[in-house]
């Protein structure tokens, strides 16, 4: 599995984004509204960071409410989400999509409960 | 910059480990005793977990104490970390570390403050 992305919670995506940009060079690969969410994507050599801003009451804005911006998950990329589903159940993790879902970008993916591995919210993505 | 690693604490590294290898396939590519901490490292085919166990008091003691176990920081690699900790300096950014100092594993290492980088602990690292 790769690192695909590391998710933050922000009450502005865009000001963020051009921080980002000056402090690490990455350039802004994606952006769309998602739901609730402005979702910002900023392209390293290896991976993102995936921005978001909630538009609209949702998880992320219940998130910056309660505990506020920073990191919010890790996504690892995978060629068979399905499969590797399966074998989180199998090894005994609490999934919190139990199937794949589209998620930005045009990307299926999943999410894991905190509790079942060490309090991160872990996401399983398949480009 | 290039995706380093995703620091996670833990008040059980060796357990966690055995969790992320059942489930993301990665194995052990670095143990020490670093200061307050056991760290462990998790290899992904593009980068790490470091798994952060606190031995005795410290900030990692006090940040489980504080928010309970969960993702710290996450480490962004480059080439020349003096001059990326310039650069952070003269866009702004609170330093923690204003000179890389000794991190484990024998990298260098600096942080930035959070409250510079959207409420996220970035760490440079130089390998």
């Amino acid at each position: 599995m790769r690192f695909d992305h590391a998710g933050v919670a922000t009450e502005n995506a865009e000001s963020l984004a051009f921080r980002y940009e000056d402090l690490f060079g990455c350039e802004i690969a994606h952006e769309e509204r998602f739901g609730d969410l402005q979702v910002l994507f900023l392209e390293l050599d290896n991976g993102y960071f995936e921005l978001l801003e909630p538009r609209e009451e949702g998880t992320i804005s219940r998130y910056l409410e309660n505990h506020g911006p920073g990191l919010h998950h890790v996504a690892l990329e995978t060629d068979d989400i399905e499969a590797a589903l399966e074998n989180a159940e199998s090894v005994g993790v609490e999934l919190i999509d139990e199937e794949p879902r589209p998620g930005a970008w045009g990307h299926d993916v999943a999410f894991l409960h905190p509790e079942s591995t060490g309090g991160v919210l872990v996401e399983f993505v398949e480009h």
